[in-house]
């Protein structure tokens, strides 16, 4: 199945089926008014979406042209959201460029950071942030949102947990990140609200795609209308079901909870990359310095995850614009 | 007022109004279902809440013994938890007894982590948590409830959106904290659920005790029924004013936001402390080793704020068990 939820005036928005070419939707119904709503009552609520998106597919219902443009994020508030920074090849060229101490048990415990859940954006709203000198970056990632998993799990159980696959822009400003790294307290203010692609799809929509716990898609990165990366999702060093048991291993994790994959990375320097640090470490490593600089207010940020020889992909289309949050002042001492 | 949840099947429970005297209770009543949804229609049902508040603390209502037993944390679920450790004394000790590197603007800038926030628990509930090996830590703190906050307010504003303050108990796990403290991306699995005190009050009825955009109040902890301290809450190093500015540095904080102090800490040694951690690097400045051990299955917290030479206190009691969790395995590797 394919969800998105159209914004309306509530937190969890009004949920729709999406046809699987993404051309037209329908409202879910009452029998899941939010995809909030339908994760929490999925064993029940799950036949009849079925039956109504096969209906859908079939042309066989009254249905409107599916507009990304109305769209919230598919869970505009989730319960939890916890990023993975699953892809090595990331972690190390920031480590070489920098000269970092060794990050513990790199190569055998996923990293993953505690985010914001309750303010998520959708594909093409506005990104307000206070300054450009905070260093606005991108992060293309992929993402799942699961079910109930109890505390503890095992990660082959994790992954069976997977209700959901998503796209996602994990927005993050690199002026603050080192500064809250090294008080050990990890990201919150380098952390500003995570974007989503419109559509949410069962792991079955992918299907050759969604195998070993990943996503094995390209996603297209393009900045201000220039390709900036293509990085494939199926380098990811973990899988979902590792990142999974790892959030849930002192914790149970409640349905709709969404867990990151970090940005995607490829050891190949054809592939470019998913975020502007990164791009600016190889710059580092390859020629001493950093040349590409961070983002600027009205700049323009697009990603699509991509059918490989096809058009458009299952998730649709992220394509925001950073803008000048209307309350930028802060009282706060500069770091 | 006065504020409690009645733990019921959903999740975000009912709403009670307390009495002042904590003996007596009603439901807050249609307009307010929960207290989430009391927070985020402040302004449409203050007043009658108000009212009603008034009329039950004057008798003049049909209601019930106010049993904090049926209580679920005053917030069930929030929408964003962030916890400062804003009592200096507790960062100033761990960093002489482990001689870590210095904390980057430690004096100037908070430090905050952001928890999980979808399943907290309330005052009585058991805590169940995998391992002993993992070395549980309670942490006695004070917390605040926001309105909407906008992106980059001061401090002075900031306080001003304060609707709601609580006592809570920021459960720990050691032996996970200093490892994901070394990554930089902070606490996830050092964080298990945290536990509410019954109560939560409006700022108005802590009197003098709410002043300075601090908690102007003893934590009275005992563990196992012996006292292990009693620091005031008055001498935290940033007000609540400079945590919530902190927090909405780069994001907006929607209603129902929670926002803790981090462990009470004095730096008289007579205070004791609100955290089997700070104990044990108090033994080892002191004796050159730590000598009190953490918590074991089956061990209790009790945690209550008190107010000067009185009896009952204005948030009620925690007071919990530990035990160990049902599904307690775990397939990743140790760290």
């Amino acid at each position: 199945m394919k969800f998105a939820t159209l914004q309306d005036h509530t937190l969890d928005g009004q949920l729709l089926l999406v046809s699987r070419d993404l051309r037209r939707c329908i409202a879910a119904g009452p029998l899941a008014p939010s995809l909030l709503h339908a994760l929490q009552h999925w064993t029940e609520v799950e036949p009849a979406l079925q039956a109504r998106y096969a209906a859908l597919n079939a042309g066989a219902l009254a249905s409107q042209p599916f507009d990304p443009r109305q769209c919230a994020a598919p869970l505009p508030r989730g319960p939890q959201w916890c990023d993975g920074s699953a892809f090595l090849n990331h972690a190390h060229l920031m480590a070489q460029a920098f000269n970092t101490p060794p990050i513990p048990d790199l190569e055998t415990i996923p990293l993953m950071y505690q985010g914001a859940s309750d303010d998520f954006l959708g594909p093409h709203a506005d990104v307000p942030l206070p300054s450009e000198a905070d260093a606005i970056d991108f992060e293309g990632e992929f993402g799942v949102v699961v079910g109930a998993v109890p505390m503890g799990c095992a990660p082959a159980e994790a992954l069976a947990a997977v209700r959901l696959v998503v796209q996602l822009n994990d927005w993050s400003l690199r002026a603050m990140g080192p500064r809250e790294m090294r008080t050990g307290f990890g990201f919150l203010q380098a952390k500003p609200s995570t974007s989503f692609a419109p559509v949410a799809v069962t792991p079955d929509e992918l299907g050759n795609a969604w195998h070993d716990g990943r996503v094995q898609l390209q996603l297209e990165v393009d900045w201000n209308g220039e390709r900036f990366g293509q990085p494939h999702g199926g380098e990811m060093s973990f899988s979902f079901g590792d990142l999974i048991a790892h959030a849930a291993r002192t914790r149970r994790l409640t349905p709709g909870t969404l867990i990151g994959s970090g940005t995607v990375s490829n050891a190949s320097r054809a592939a470019g990359s998913a975020c502007i640090a990164e791009r600016r470490v190889i710059e580092i490593i390859d020629r001493g310095e950093p040349l590409t600089g961070f983002m600027r207010f009205d700049d323009r940020v697009r990603m699509e995850a991509r059918w490989p020889g096809a058009g458009a992909g299952p998730f649709g289309v992220i394509e925001q614009r950073v803008v000048r949050a209307a309350n930028a002042g802060n009282a706060e001492p500069a770091a």
